[in-house]
């Protein structure tokens, strides 16, 4: 498995904006077990993104995706700044399930 | 929702240990809605575990199990220290589910 940890701030009052964009762009993507998006409890600004894959290629191939593609031009303009960013090998855990349809 | 995005540096050489203890004592805890454990790709004692519960009480609630006070037990003298630490509000996506029997 393949796994991402990413922080994103988001211009000041756009973070509900750009967290909608990316629930919507992320919905039924091939060999994604887990994308979940969340809010920084204690930074107003920034939010969380971590993602588990069946590969790195799959994470790869997603971004050619059209939904994914509208999403990463839709939310661009609304990110201030990329925060710490952890790619990881996931082992295991309780949460990881392919698309229904994959 | 209430989350937890947190690294933990193992004892050289004790990563995998401590990874399997955290997966063996994460399972079917009431109000976790995902647990994961991942693996740092780039630093070779880091470990990662993000989780997503249905309320802070809950997630406080799971520190009392038996199982989890056991992996808690069996993982302490295993960690060499702790990383950056987050909690967050998870707004949703794809791979959070309730255990079967919950």
């Amino acid at each position: 498995m393949f796994g991402l940890i990413g922080k994103l701030v988001a211009q000041p009052g756009q973070r509900d904006a750009l967290a909608a964009i990316l629930l919507r762009g992320s919905r039924d993507m091939p060999g994604c077990l887990s994308y979940i998006v969340a809010l920084d409890a204690t930074e107003p600004d920034a939010l969380w993104v971590t993602e588990v894959w069946t590969s790195p290629e799959q994470h790869q191939a997603s971004l050619a995706l059209p939904s994914v593609r509208e999403a990463i031009a839709a939310g661009k303009p609304l990110i201030a700044s990329f925060g710490s960013f952890t790619t990881t090998q996931p082992l295991g855990g309780h949460g990881l399930m392919p698309p229904v349809h994959a």
